[in-house]
């Protein structure tokens, strides 16, 4: 497969122009607006005293995160969940991955008896938004600790997708490319020590152990361009 | 009470920096992003077909609306309804007001048995999330109906807050005047024609008919100021 | 328009016959059966010990209402909220619209932590039912906090609905009437004091200032007569 | 156990002062308001066209009904379903015995493809409000079929409850003997024909078959007595 | 009717198969399989600590119990309540009854404030689930008290269902049986103790008094074998 | 690490006693009983007409699957989903993993516009139960299409966990072992075919690529086995 077969002329190992804009919203501690190509997700980290009750009288914290889609950011708009009273499973699943992965940047023993509250809000939405927003929010909850408990920040912590298109790996992948994908990976690592989370799926035919580690290893080229730019926007 | 009075230093009849960014979303086809100060709410329209049941083989159309807050938009975070499960009494309220109010500006009989969704989520807010919302989603509405009905709008919805402190009527309160004020009021106007909605409460003391009468003319000036703003928005 | 256009022979400053049963029902210590027309309404408060989260510790207490519709009352039967799951739109604003209308008239601060809760229930509809709420609700508070905290009652609230039918002003419509008028607005007030809610809402085509001046003038003096039945009842 | 035991010294096989006032509400096609002593319940009856899908293209209908009660109708103040978002079980479990009950006493094969939709509402509640919902709601049926297919209404049915206070039984308690009670019983017979439902709870002690026996003949005379009441309600 | 004519050639006063296999799970301390015939219902016990608000600082306890039905036990594919959102009316119904079923086998106040919670959860269903989850969690009690405080258990609770088809009556129906008798009975009763519940409902036609007690006597013979067979699963 | 560490004395590539009960229950098409070790879980399979609405009139079939344990089934009580009104994240996760996986089992354009119903039933859980649930339904999903369209089946679709404990991949962890992992696995992969899906998550330190490889490894042999048990299951 030559390189010109993706639509927007990336090469198979290019991410698409991945922007944070840092400090965006004045109320909450930490806010980022993460840009992956035309996707983009406003991610806020707020710290709120208290701890869910499996955590009580433990003297550690706890991050937990949401993710929502604005009914407009959709190419058909889509329902809202809050007026359909319940979550969607792809939602459900879609937070509980933010949220494992941040946990892995944070220290919860240094947090005390806290709640560290991630936001994910994806203001349009053209593919991989969980990797955005794992991405985005990472830099709010720096930005959020740095206010309060800065030693509590352990690692910067990002995320990609990864697509098998006919054999070929292809890195960070909009909505088309998304849909005509034979596989679909979301690899989320932390800077220089390993992955946290991998999740493959096949789409249309099953993948092979090759391919898997082609994916792999496009995956850890573009997280560690993801961290360089994390670095950046939290140096501003 | 003198004019300094105001924490920003406005006159009493002045707006807050308006400013209606039109096409700010790839998706829907009428979408606005409009500031109020710091209030900042994303609108977006959206033509389907189809109808509610009430208004079946009516070969008329219907114009909704919803709106929500993005946790992260307020001072305080505020919780997600869609965890919640339901949407709050206030919220029900306002999106009622935004649906009210801008099937004003269009013909229904012309959609045919389609409905115009109209989505205002509000990405920070600093009083008159309301009042934004219906301004900005009118200018919405106008950009969906021009794709696909252009003589289905019929003119321009616009809104603005008034409220009392101490016997005088001040425009466009931010979060702060709002909380502060005896009475708080919400204007809704089409531009040359007059009042659609008017919704006033006394949150200390009651007011009087001519309290109410300054409020009234305070927030006409202030709408004719938000119609040439929306115009030039759409113009644009 | 001449006056006999009312369906009923009213003037259209004439109420229709408002009627005001205290005490008819044992459990509740205040219980008020309010009749505006065919229109009746079961309205009763009870003082519970304890508040809101946003109160606790402040010394002060709440009052809260809810509003309900028996499925019967309706010319078309009404799905039953509790079977659905949720309340409506229209039920949650009416029933804060109640709320926010008897705070006025209770000295939150004289309760204590106790919240005042209070229950709207119509039993028959013919237009008008929020309006024979909040007046007949009043009465039922007046008579609860007569039994605990009499000095908390700081006055009376009543409410009547005024509409604009081709210019002219209507006082306290029907069902019929409220369907057939141009503008609909509700209006609460409290006895010698001013206004304390005022929603109006222009259902086919915008109202003026005038027209405005004219409706409030109208509900001002409705209004008065029903904080004559109100203290009546009271006396009894 | 001698008569005078009863608080409000009725004999052992004595009825409450049991009334039906026929066509109380001007909106539904039957409505009926019991009184069994002090409990009150508004009953409704309206025919509604579609069944549901089990039924569909069966050519028979259908009856449903649905109960509540009003949040000041207990001497607590219960709360209120539909901002409970779920009807508790004691409410289905009650609407659903009524349905059962009601379904007897209608031909559903002349009703066509049609629903009859019962509402039971209790605005005062002094034990006995299911019994007294089933026995009023019959004659609201009854006024429901009169109007639109009177041969479908095929007989009378009557409810009331028994108690078995130590080994003896009592006919229809209010709500202290229904707590006092060591059985407590409801009964749903048909007039001429025999029982339609028979619930029998022991509430500290289990009870015998004689005893079971004794409370069954009570029962059959009370409904015989509720019989007559219920044909004079439909003769006025 | 002769006998003959039960589908399974059993006697009319013939229990099915009934096994109680006890100790099916490893975690919870009281667990039975229940069969009756091809029913086939999991019942655990489980004693937490900690009551409902009702009893708090009475230093009773309470027993709760909750029934389900796995989607794939019925001859139809039963769709999942989880999923629904909401326990259906007959399931509320059939739990209620558990649960005041089996408080009377326990006395709560040796309890000290703690709650069994009861869980029956059907497999495979054939008619008398309800029966089934009664006298196989009974035995799922009686072990779980055994471990922890065996004075609280005061006597084996069993149930079956009778039938009267054609004037005779039929002892445990499937569910065959079930759908084509007259009359359905489910009868609860104590050992050596007398009835806790009985609940008729005729289906087709009113059932006369001499068909209840015929009914009522077929019952307490099958419990009694019941209460055999309960008692030599918990010796063994 | 050597092989003794595993608590039940498994070498780290051994699966625990895994079997496959086709068959289980009546009414079902297809139904199993999934053991893995401890973990039990019910399996079903039913074919019902009618697709999804994003399906209709495309003539493809649709397979779904839903998820849920007994309450009894776990080490403390967990709570009733029905009861709670909602499902968990986790088990919507579940749900979701174990219907895309199967999907590929199925030849989905064969089905017509029918689909195929998954149900998983945890009746007694040890860790696994995903890959328990997975493995067993494939099994159901073959005997329900085996009677209605037998040309639709693909093949076979088998999972297993595997964990990294201080660098050492360890095959089908039980509850302790899965608590015990620094990186938990779970592998579905088809029968000669490859990966379907994948998804590893740190749960303590991130993972390197070479452990990654390690455990897919281990996973492929352990699906190998798996297949063999799902064949012979079939076979019987």
């Amino acid at each position: 497969m030559s390189d010109q077969q993706r639509r927007d002329r990336r090469l198979p190992d290019q991410l698409r122009a991945v922007r944070f804009e840092a400090g965006v919203l004045s109320h909450a501690p930490g806010s980022v607006l993460a840009h992956f190509g035309n996707t983009k997700v406003v991610c806020t980290a707020t710290l709120e005293p208290g701890v869910p009750r499996f955590l009580l009288h433990s003297g550690k914290g706890w991050l937990t995160a949401e993710y929502g889609m604005l009914p407009g950011s959709t190419n058909k708009r889509s329902s809202r969940e809050a007026v359909a009273g319940r979550q969607s499973g792809r939602t459900m699943e879609i937070q509980r991955l933010i949220g494992r992965s941040l946990r892995m940047s944070t220290d919860l023993a240094r947090l005390g008896e806290n709640t560290l509250r991630v936001d994910c809000d994806v203001i349009e939405a053209d593919g991989g938004t969980r990797t955005a927003a794992i991405s985005g929010a990472c830099i709010a909850v720096s930005l959020a600790l740095r206010q309060s408990v800065p030693d509590a920040f352990v690692g910067l912590v990002g995320s990609v997708s990864v697509g098998i298109r006919d054999g070929q790996a292809l890195l960070d992948l909009d909505y088309e490319e998304d849909s005509s994908c034979d596989t679909d990976m979301n690899v989320v690592a932390m800077e220089h020590k390993g992955f946290i989370e991998l999740q493959g799926t096949a789409e249309r035919t099953p993948f092979s152990r090759s391919e898997l580690i082609d994916a792999i290893e496009l995956a850890e080229k573009g997280i560690r361009e993801i961290s360089c730019l994390q670095r950046e926007a939290l140096s501003r």
